[in-house]
């Protein structure tokens, strides 16, 4: 099985290694990284670089794609080179799946018209656009494609793929491989759960969109 | 503030990506990764690099030091240079942190002796060896020392140690920005809570000590 996570520059970096951190460890499966030109990409807060196996060009298909989010999508989203390849890769996947703005890239490749998708919360309005069909869940299957929600979904995302794969147990011992027993010391997660003022707080200092 | 994390082969991704996604989005912080040596690091999985910005000898202080862990650190807890490094760091750091083995590193620098600390659970009786006492917790404080469990721990660590730096609201705001409202689909990371066939297995096939 060939698991292909796409890397560009203005990647969020928890989008891609969470997925990559349950999913590499499929017993079977090789995850591979691609960028989208050459093989070097720089996350979006600048100071992480991160160095891809292959350029996506040198990546033809794939069984499970793994379209991450970041700043880097508001350019992508006009790039009819990415949104072809990933046209190309989704047209014999088993799965095909986002994490955050990623599914903005689904979108713009035309491959949510009337599917049940999310997205990082700052941006689901812009879903709709793409013709999906938004929905409040950190993890969202619909047919072949599931979304994460922003940044962290994608490990929540990753370990309902990997049950899909590979059954529940395979997934409870990835699970308990990277002791993933969350204890968030807030309960400030989602725009519906965090104090207003946090909310406007987010959007003051970290700037929105982020993810 | 000057946040510092440390990278080395063999390190596992999610380790040090949780806490940077988490502690880079604080104002006012500069967050920086240094490499052993050079300043490319191959991780634990061996397909996912990282671009570290400096290395290790071009960085003589920092206020917060973050030691992720990985397999890496199997060799590390035997060189001196970088316990050294570590010690020298430590000495002027506000907080100490660790994730998963990096704990070990802390350890083997000296660092642990008669404080409570923890490790990725497949470690936890190595810890003792360092003088540490080891605790079941998920995110250990101990006076300016902060360890984190296995892997994905180093997020909430992260977020902890984001309260402690910058207020309850601005870790609040930082865990809304990654849309952190965790929902695994099973209750299985932690030894104690993994069904005893999952236990079996993740030793089986993913090998431990793993992270």
């Amino acid at each position: 099985m060939q698991i292909v996570c796409l890397l560009f520059d203005g990647v969020t970096a928890l989008d891609a290694v969470g997925p990559y951190e349950v999913l590499s460890r499929l017993p079977g499966a090789t995850f591979g990284f691609v960028a989208v030109e050459g093989t070097a990409v720089l996350t979006d807060n600048g100071v992480l670089g991160l160095e891809a196996g292959a350029t996506m060009d040198q990546t033809a298909a794939a069984d499970v794609l793994v379209v991450p989010g970041g700043l880097g999508t508001r350019r992508l989203v006009a790039d009819e080179r990415v949104l072809a390849w990933i046209r190309s890769i989704d047209a014999t996947t088993t799965w095909t799946t986002s994490v955050c703005t990623g599914s903005l890239l689904l979108g713009a490749a035309g491959l949510l018209r009337g599917v049940e998708a999310t997205t990082h919360w700052s941006e689901r309005h812009t879903l709709a656009a793409y013709g999906a069909r938004p929905v409040v869940r950190r993890v969202v299957e619909s047919g072949k494609i599931v979304t994460a929600a922003g940044v962290s979904a994608g490990i929540d995302m990753a370990l309902t793929l990997a049950s899909r794969l590979a059954g529940e147990a395979v997934a409870q011992a990835i699970q308990l491989g990277i002791e993933y027993d969350p204890e968030p010391p807030f309960d400030a997660g989602t725009p519906e759960k965090a104090p207003p003022a946090v909310l406007g707080l987010v959007r003051e200092l970290l700037g929105a969109p982020t993810g």
